[in-house]
């Protein structure tokens, strides 16, 4: 108990502002450790000859600011934030460190094209006219669902004319996409499905959201739907978060008759999809057809939402979303109060872009790039890692995700640290599971940053890291 | 009760989800009114032959949708959406509408510089430049805390590197700015001070975090200092949202005192301070100092935000952030959660525009015209409108806050209506108070997007529809 004493006679600060930072400070510190039951409301006061109702708001205050949690009738627990984020941190620091000599790499942890295939000269020219031809409205005019004509380029060359202009929102990127979604339609408590593993930055969203998240496990074509009716069965669903396509981390893709039981289940059981159509553009297997869930949805429950940073240009910061027909105003709403509107000048050049046929030249271009690599990549895999890993072959996408075989005892943090040591860059499963430790025995590698040598290479060196 | 009935038999719904649709429809139509008292669980279970725990989901989920409430002990209530909205959606709907054929109008509602002072040939040589000295990275490198550049610039040109580069983060806007600060700070029935009035998009931030929302109101050099002291003593206070210079929407500045006071307090009762530093670049008062909350702040108790949008180009859709040491990285995950990264090319462009002293340039340039402006306007509302309304001179700024005189019963909306059917444009100040109605005796007229010429005629008209 000494360790709480404080004197709490101070001039001008109130008393139980006092006490939280004291308490605090000790929970930083270490001097109350993670999960140690804080004195009884009573006993401090007592200790601290204060009233009640001076530590019912310090302890009020230390859970407000994720310092505590009270458990009913139980009393006020400490709590260490950020316990769990440690190796998402070390993650993102080592890249970050990193990133200034990145050609010393091997790096599998990239998500987006190269940027030695984009064409830079062509750019440019388009922009410019683009600014020949609009003058400051190209930098100035503002349109609240984004600029008219995108719009019309996205309805028609994406979409035959099918989706209006109208129906239709520019955002920057699927980042936002699935912010201003979530701010549309999930409230504190709401309960949201994503698949397991799923996109880490679409489980920070519904985190801040206050949702409740269940996780449904990814099988080889798409999720588990018994186990999903299961969930809808007992709990009211706002929301489904899926990419359709090569999904982050998994690499599978939904088969359609899977993709139809959903829609029919979000029907019946009321809840929408937020489908985030990752790079369904990088089909390498000509067996699989492109059908998104948006196009087979009748009644309007998909939220569609692309972006064209992942698959063209990450700088560019441009996506877009398709809301349904009662949700159109409070997304529309939403994007507004997140950042107004995209930068308008993009928005123009890449309707330009698009409008000339070189987005279409320029997809057709790194389809088939990537499609060697990937072939080459898949190879090497079978032939290095075979004996070490189950993975499976995506048929298109940037990626392969690995499962460490259970008669290896070594895990993927573990295996990161490693491979970082000899100059290979890996992604641990762990960043993509609302329990990180699911994901332990898992790892991704993409191939957009790396080629045929660098991914040869790569691979034996992950080999022989994993023999030890 | 007759209009409650309706079969639940049917073959795949659940039946909580039937009862709930037939009761959102009741609402939506009006059958059932905004406010009215829901059947009592037991009640309805049995009109309807169901459990009662059918009818306790149904209602969780009206409830959770935003369509009932639910009264401790007194029963669940319905609650039509967007009751309050209404005149909000009139008055975005008119300017949507009008915005192709605004030149007829005279348009007292910007907030921006006009477009026909902007340098266009200018800024496009800057970024043309760009793109020849970086390439591809311009557009496809990608900075946690944007382009470090730009920030070096910030730090250096209006900072003096007091603040260093690596402690400013770049966004997309100051309305980013908020969103990002909030989703870092904010949690769900934490306590926001905001002014009385205060802007709409900060407003709909905080109520998107569900936070608690204190308004203070605006006196002649800022807010209430007693009435603020008063809140502090009550309720544990997260954060005071403020517009340091010409207050969106009062126009009104702080005091250098009452700049200290509230640091002050804000050391005393722990809570940070949210400065939108709006539109100080343009002070005409040569009595008038520049000083942010910032650069008075002793103990990190400010989170300093800045747009370039409203100064410099709507379109260009970048500011920056300044946050406390202790809330960096969370802030900075919010935005890489948010958004990833704001538009590359656009900061490359901007720092290179700041570096070769074009910035500086354009500022002194717009701020000798909207002075003149300024001078004109102040005379007009004084010769024709003095009688009507009372305002302040804000020596700064790009408008002017209106309270309609009690002894005048027009009010704001119908002045606006009115004003509309005349082909003038003004901002109702409804749009700035958490109770709309508070908001009923003022308006705002600002003066960027409307010449001299336009200034003395649509002040004329509000004065002839005043009359009546």
């Amino acid at each position: 108990m000494k360790k709480y004493f404080i004197n709490v006679n101070e001039e001008e600060t109130p008393k139980y502002i006092i006490i939280e930072r004291h308490i605090k400070k000790l929970i930083d510190s270490n001097k109350i450790e993670d999960g140690e039951k804080l004195p009884s409301i009573r006993v401090l006061a007592q200790l601290l000859g204060v009233n009640n109702i001076t530590v019912v708001n310090a302890y009020k205050k230390l859970e407000n600011e994720g310092h505590a949690v009270q458990k009913m009738g139980s009393g006020t627990y400490a709590k260490r934030k950020d316990i769990n984020r440690n190796f998402k941190r070390e993650y993102s620091e080592t890249l970050k460190k990193i990133s200034g000599n990145l050609q010393e790499y091997i790096d599998f942890t990239g998500e987006t094209p190269s940027s030695s295939f984009f064409p830079v000269k062509l750019f440019k020219d388009v922009l410019n006219n683009v600014l020949d031809r609009d003058g400051a409205d190209a930098l100035i005019y503002q349109e609240a669902l984004g600029y008219e004509g995108l719009r019309k380029s996205i309805s028609n060359v994406f979409w035959k004319n099918r989706i209006r202009s109208n129906d239709i929102l520019i955002v920057s990127g699927a980042q936002q996409g699935i912010d201003i979604v979530s701010k549309a339609l999930i409230n504190t408590n709401d309960s949201v499905i994503v698949e397991k593993p799923t996109y880490s930055g679409a489980l920070s969203v519904f985190k801040w959201r206050r949702a409740d998240i269940f996780e449904v496990p990814m099988g080889e074509d798409g999720i588990d739907i018994v186990k999903l009716e299961k969930i809808l069965k007992k709990n009211t669903i706002k929301c489904f978060y899926t990419m359709s396509y090569f999904q982050n981390p998994t690499a599978v893709s939904y088969s359609e008759e899977k993709k139809i039981q959903i829609l029919k289940l979000a029907d019946i059981y009321d809840f929408y999809i937020i489908e985030d159509d990752y790079l369904s553009e990088l089909i390498y297997d000509e067996s699989m057809v492109y059908k998104s869930f948006k196009s087979l949805d009748k009644n309007d429950r998909v939220i569609y939402i692309k972006s064209f940073s992942k698959i063209f240009l990450p700088g560019i910061r441009i996506g877009y979303l398709i809301p349904p027909a009662n949700f159109k105003e409070s997304i529309q709403n939403s994007k507004i109060n997140t950042d107004i509107s995209t930068s308008s000048l993009m928005q123009r050049t890449l309707d330009l872009y698009i409008r000339k046929g070189f987005w279409k030249e320029y997809i057709a271009n790194i389809r088939v790039l990537y499609k060697n690599r990937y072939i080459y990549m898949e190879q090497c895999l079978r032939k290095h890692l075979g004996d070490k890993v189950d993975f499976i072959s995506p048929g298109g996408g940037l990626h392969f995700y690995m499962k460490i075989k259970d008669s290896l005892k070594i895990n993927s943090i573990t295996l990161f640290r490693l491979a970082k040591e000899k100059k290979v860059l890996l992604t641990p499963g762990i960043l993509f599971y609302k329990s990180p430790s699911d994901g332990e025995k898992y790892f991704k590698l993409g191939f957009s940053q790396t080629d045929e040598e660098g991914i040869e290479k790569g691979i034996k060196i992950i080999n022989n890291l994993m023999e030890v």
